[in-house]
C-alpha cells in the first residue's frame, strides 16, 4: 500500500495492537492523513468488532466503518515466532498504538522501558479506560463506563428527565482524538529530539476534558449541572423552537446577531426590551425569550423562517435525522461520505475525514477494510525474520 | 511566557484570531502541548465569550475555562496600525488560526494565497460552520446549529422521547479536535517540505466524523437510528440497571467477558442460553436480557455489586454528577483539575490537560486566563513596528 505521498503523514508507518473503537478510530485518522497502519489481530477471532453487528454477508459494518485503509495480520502474542515478527515490525515502526487495559502488554513484556530501550525513536501510545497511573489504572471500562463516570451522561437528556448516554461513543471516539493529538505532538517532538515518547491516553481523562464548560460553571456557581434537553445553560437563544408546521434550531451568541434576529423576525423592540438585551439577561430570562419566539415562530412554516433568517445572516438549522443527514447537498459537496466494499462485493457508505488539508478535500484510494489476517503473506515476506 | 522547553510543541508561535469554543479550545490544547498563543482580540469587548455566564467579579468562567496560558492583545483589523502589528507577529508565527465565518478574512485582505506568499511556512487553520467549500459555507453557525444539522441530536435521548442536545457543546469541541490535528499534520509536513499549508475544518463535517456508527449503521439496515436512552445500539449489556438502591452502569463487549460476568452474578447458565450466547444474540435478545439483569442486580446494592464486578473484572461504574466527578480520587490523581485565578483573586477549579507525554503528567506553570489587552505593551515591544 502507498498512500500519498502529499498526505502529512507519508513515511510514517504505525503497528496497531488496538481493538474495538478508541484504539482503531485513532489508526484510522493516521491513515487517512497517509500513514501506513497495520493492524495486528488477536488469531482466535480478530477485533472484537469484527462481531459486532450490523452484518453485511457476514462482515461487521461497525468494523468497516473504523478500519479502511488498514493492512490487517493475526499474531499470537505469546508464540515466539509471532513475537519475532512483531518485533521485526517495531523495528520499522514510528508509532505503537495499543488499547489494552492497563498492565497487559507488561504481562507480554512489552514495558515502555524494554520498548525505549530496544527502538528509541518508536512513540508508544496507549489508550486505556483510566490510564497507566492512578487508583484505578487496572479496571477494564467500554465507552459507557465513562460516559456514565465522567460526568457527561448526568448532562445530557430531557430536561427534569433521566439521563441519558450520547448517542455515539463520544467516550472512544473522544479518546482517539485525543490520542492522536498526543502521537502527532510526540512525533513532533522527536523531530528536534531524535527519540520516542511515552503517549499516556485515559478515556475518563478525556471526558473530563469534555466537560470543561459544566466544571467551571458547578466551581463558578456550586450549581449541579443537569440536562437541560436542546437548551444550552448559558447563551440564549440557543434551542430548537416551535414553528407552524415543525421545529427550527436558531442560535445567536452576541448582541449583534440577536439584533438581526429581532429584526428578521419584525419584533425590534425585544432588542431593546431589559430582560433580553444582553447575553446575561436573555439567560436569566430564557423561559420568557423562548415564550416569544415560539409564538413568534409559530406564525409560518419551518421553510419560510429559514429562508428569513438565511437572509439575515442568523445562524439556524434543521433537526436532521440520518438519511437527511447523507443526503444534504453540503455534505456531499465536502465529500463526507466514502463508500467502501465488505461481504460479497456489497457497498457500504461510511462517514469520510473532516481534516480538508491544502486544495485536497478528497480521500483518493480508500482501501477496503481488511479480513482478518489478509496482508499476512505480503506482511511475512517483508518482516519475516 | 516561557513554555517548558520539554513540552512538545515549545518554540511554536500561533497567531489565535479565534472566539467562542472551537477556536479558543483549539489553541488552549496547543497551548498546554507548550506552544505560545497570542490571542489577538476585538478592542470592543474582546472575545464574545467573554460575556457568557457564570461570572466571578465580573468576569466570564466560561472564558477562563478554556484560554488558560494565553497572551491577550486588543486589535483592530481595519485600522492600518494595528494591521502592521499582526503582520508583524505573523512574520514570526508558526500558525494562524481563526473562527470567523468563511469570506471574513478574505474581505480583510487575509486570503491564503496572499498569506502564503507573503509567510510560507505559516500553517494557516481555519474553523468555521460549514467549511471553505461547498453551498453553505458563508452561513453562519454555532454548536448547537451543527448538532442538530449533523444528525447527532437525532440519536441523543430518550427512547422514544424528543431528540436532546449533548451536555456539552460537542459541534465546537469536535471541530477544535480535528482542527488541532489538521495544524499538527500541517506542522509534520512542513518539517519535510518547509511550507506551510491549509487546514479547514467545518463543524459540520466534524459531526459526521463523529457519528461513523449510525451512517453505518443505517446504511447497512436502511433503518433509521433514534434516540436509545442509556442503551448502545450494537452491544449489550450496555447499560445503566437498577439495583437494590439505585443504579450501576455495566458494559461488556465479548463472550468472554459476558462468561465473567454471569459467573460473578452466580447465573452461569446465562452465558449458555442460545438468547445471550454471541453479542449478535445478546443484542437481538436486548430485551429479555436487561430484564434478567434488572431483576438479578435488584437483590442487592450497587455497592455490593460493584465489589462483585470489580473482583471479576467486568467493566462496571456509578453514574456520576459532576460533583462527584471533581472529588473522584482518581480524576485527581491524574491531575485533571486545574486552579486558575480570576476577578478579584479568587480561585476557578476547571479541567485540565489529557494529554499525558512522558512521566510528565502534571501541567505545571499554568498561566490564568488573561484580561482584554493584558500583554499589549511587551508584545508592542516585541512586535512594534
Amino acid at each position: 500500500m502507498n498512500p500519498s505521498p502529499s498526505l502529512p503523514l507519508a513515511g510514517i508507518t504505525v503497528v496497531d495492537l488496538t481493538r474495538v473503537l478508541s484504539g482503531p478510530y485513532c489508526t484510522m485518522m493516521l491513515a487517512d492523513l497517509g500513514a501506513r497502519v497495520i493492524k495486528v489481530e488477536n488469531p482466535d477471532g480478530g477485533d472484537d468488532s469484527r462481531h459486532v453487528g450490523p452484518f453485511i454477508d457476514g462482515e461487521s459494518a461497525y468494523f468497516a466503518s473504523i478500519n479502511r485503509n488498514k493492512e490487517s495480520i493475526a499474531l499470537d502474542l505469546k508464540q515466539a515466532d509471532d513475537r519475532r515478527l512483531l518485533d521485526a515490525m517495531l523495528d520499522k515502526a514510528d508509532i505503537l498504538v495499543e488499547n489494552f487495559r492497563a498492565g497487559v502488554m507488561e504481562k507480554l513484556g512489552y514495558t515502555w522501558d524494554a520498548l525505549h530501550a530496544k527502538y528509541p525513536r518508536l512513540v508508544y501510545a496507549s489508550i486505556s479506560g483510566f490510564g497507566q497511573t492512578g487508583p484505578y489504572r487496572n479496571r477494564p471500562a467500554y465507552d459507557m463506563v465513562v460516559q456514565a463516570m465522567g460526568g457527561l451522561m448526568s448532562v445530557t437528556g430531557e430536561a427534569g428527565g433521566s439521563p441519558s448516554r450520547v448517542g455515539v461513543s463520544i467516550g472512544d471516539i473522544g479518546a482517539g482524538l485525543y490520542a492522536t493529538i498526543g502521537i502527532q505532538s510526540a512525533l513532533l517532538k522527536r523531530a528536534h529530539t531524535g527519540t520516542g515518547e511515552r503517549v499516556d491516553i485515559s478515556m475518563l481523562d478525556c471526558q473530563v476534558a469534555l466537560l470543561e464548560n459544566p466544571i467551571a460553571r458547578y466551581s463558578a456557581t456550586g450549581q449541579v449541572p443537569a440536562p437541560l434537553g436542546t437548551r444550552h445553560p448559558s447563551i440564549t437563544p440557543f434551542d430548537m423552537f416551535t414553528t407552524g408546521d415543525g421545529f427550527i434550531v436558531v442560535a445567536v451568541g452576541n448582541d449583534a446577531l440577536f439584533r438581526r434576529l429581532c429584526e428578521a423576525l419584525d419584533r425590534p423592540e425585544w432588542a431593546a426590551d431589559p430582560r433580553f438585551d444582553s447575553v446575561k439577561a436573555r439567560n436569566d430570562n430564557h423561559v420568557a425569550l423562548k415564550a416569544c419566539l415560539d409564538e413568534r415562530l409559530s406564525a409560518a412554516t419551518t421553510a419560510h423562517w429559514a429562508t428569513v433568517l438565511e437572509a439575515a445572516g442568523v445562524p439556524h438549522g434543521p433537526l436532521n435525522t440520518v438519511p437527511e443527514l447523507l443526503d444534504n447537498p453540503h455534505v456531499q459537496a465536502r465529500d463526507m461520505l466514502l463508500d467502501v466494499t465488505i461481504g460479497d462485493g456489497k457497498s457500504l457508505r461510511i462517514a469520510g475525514n473532516p481534516i480538508k488539508l491544502g486544495t485536497a478535500t478528497r480521500l483518493d484510494n480508500v482501501k477496503n477494510p481488511p479480513k482478518l489476517d489478509e496482508h499476512r503473506h505480503r506482511l511475512v515476506r517483508e518482516f519475516g525474520v
